[in-house]
């Protein structure tokens, strides 16, 4: 038996949610997840049906980006994962989708406003967009330097306090403390992009959250003053 | 076997029964039923699945807050409800919930506008919001304040005709003579806030309905001249 | 067994049809059909769950609103039923619905404008919003003078060839030569109002369709030279 | 057994996806699929319930336009199929829908915009929209002459790098090398249809996608340097 059966039974069925919750269409959605002790991660092959997927389809990569288990060919965006997963402090697991809203606002160009406290809730503060990418960085390493405009975007936030990210015209990622927390941040942040959208339908001009609201309802679910859930 | 059983299955049936109705998401809901012989309220644990709830877990508590029975933490919007139900008339279970077209109006500081009889089947009446809440009130016992500005936004309005409000930036607090009508009218009202949006897109400037048609509407399902249903 | 057994089987299964093909919520919706012969029409109970309809809930009205077989209330709107199926050429059953697109439309106060063969392959022209009602008819026998303004409206349309309407801040009923057709036409509706709404959005002046392409599609399904189906 | 046994079988198999990917309501779809070396395709039946398509319900048509086996009536689109079925290269299955965005796209007489990867993984360019069809073509052997204002409209486009087009006022045809991948491509295209629309709610002058992203997205899943998959 493989030493990476748990690891690769847990990504298995963290990509296999993703349909299951709405988040992905056709093949547009991976899981990936870390094993900082065995220096490895497990992630989904590229174009492989969720519902066909078993864990030994899974893929387990070094933080080096080289295939150490697997017959399969990785998914196409291994690259933007294993940077996420080497750079973002309490980043154990990585979530890509197409989500239909969130990829709007990814398209559009513009951040999720911090709008309510579903929001405030998950992201402490607007979901950000990254820069559009150079054609530079297009034609080069492409899915490597994906995960450098998030990691620059992030220079002046905190990954663990922001776990997720527009890239500019392509859609979220989203990150967490295990590949559970990280699909259900991917879940979220579905449903905050489609209340953002309505909201700004209905008012234009909406206000951001309150400073207090947005820090009451954040520390609410999260940190040590924490007192949501049993 | 304990003397609130009967309560708690109304309870823990309620609850169940909002994600099947397509009215939360993850955990953003919550139900409460009062028992005023008993001097208590029944309310869903804290961060708890649906799915997995069962009558055991539901908490009751009394008027002043104090747990009754149950090992698990209450839901920590557990002094909204108990707000709620000691202020309002007629108003013996009350639904919270985070449903998407509620919320994107709670989030525009927008009241959902009476603009037809589906919402004059339910409401006499616009469905108001709050005023946003103080840092002061954010910052003190901020669920029982969420309380209070509710009760303040009704005080020239009748709690049991207008069944249900929109918390600012938050999201909507429904209540009912009981469980099943308080889910009741919390599934009604996401229908008419999803109504209310497209017809506004349609009409920014959507005229109220008539005065005779609100009258006609409500009265036909309720009161001593209603003369709908069995 | 009642003389009415077919009826009311097809009209039983005709309203539990409505919530399968999500043209309803809650009770907002019921079904009536006629049998001519019998000078009587079938239609569903005043709010009754429709999962828990059977035949024999049923109630048998003739054309003067009398009750002729039931034991249940019928319907609070069988007046605007009754009007319609004695005004109306070629209409044998009408359903009503609250169908959220289309209610959109009707609360408006807007026509849903022909802009695309999806509509026109069931209607000749624009699906008609009728005008407000008077507070002298809403306080008076409402649900009869419903009926009333949509006769009206269609003085100078034939209902044949334009089988649904919306009233005025209220929502769609609709009609046809058997229940089926009818909720068949109540479900093309709700689909060409949703497919409006956004074609509006993305051109707020959209041209109507063409007068040569409206006959044809409607033409096409439709009358002695239909070589639409087998 | 007929030795369309097998083109029968596959061109059924993908009439029936269409209502289970949420594609088709009522009877608005059908799918054809070639065999060049039988010199036949075939085609859904007109107004056949997809839940009761059979394979022995499929229609096997020449490429003239005759019918070579089957029992019932051919789409009344049958030609528009057999057209581009003829006119275009790698094109082996024609998909007819009217899928709710994609249609709002050909009512408003919109191309659909290249607004992210989503659409460049499946598209190299806007997906464009028809002329309007003229009186006598509408008038004349009008679904065949639909098919030509497909192809004319593809006189500077290459359909084997945008598989799919909208009929203006009417709605999309999507094509592909076999029915599997054709309707794949459908259901692609109403889901960047509605990804698009809400982005060009959220940024009415969102920026097309820049050529470098559009050719990497593009070329990543297709031609001779595709990485994705297996």
């Amino acid at each position: 038996m493989s030493r990476y059966h748990d690891l690769r039974a847990e990504c298995c069925e963290a990509n296999r949610r993703l349909p299951q919750l709405g988040l992905v269409d056709l093949t547009f959605g991976n899981v990936s997840v870390a094993d900082r002790a065995a220096g490895v991660f497990a992630i989904k092959p590229s174009g492989v049906d969720y519902a066909a997927l078993r864990p030994d389809d899974i893929v387990i990569i070094d933080f080096d980006g080289n295939t150490v288990e697997g017959t399969l060919l990785a998914s196409s965006d291994t690259p933007t994962h294993r940077c996420l997963l080497r750079e973002f402090a309490n980043c154990e697991a990585v979530v890509h989708t197409h989500s239909r809203h969130a990829v709007a606002f990814a398209q559009a160009g513009r951040a999720i406003p911090c709008l309510g406290t579903t929001h405030a809730d998950y992201f402490r503060g607007d979901v950000p967009v990254t820069r559009p990418m150079t054609p530079q960085e297009i034609n080069g390493d492409y899915e490597w330097e994906t995960g450098r405009v998030i990691v620059e975007r992030f220079r002046s936030l905190d990954p663990s306090e922001i776990p997720s990210v527009l890239v500019h015209s392509h859609g979220p990622f989203c990150w967490g403390p295990n590949a559970a927390k990280a699909v259900e941040t991917a879940q979220a942040l579905e449903i905050i992009a489609q209340m953002a959208l309505h909201t700004v339908f209905l008012r234009p001009d909406a206000a951001p959250l309150s400073e207090a609201l947005l820090t009451k309802h954040f520390c609410r679910k999260h940190g040590d003053s924490a007192y949501y859930g049993q």
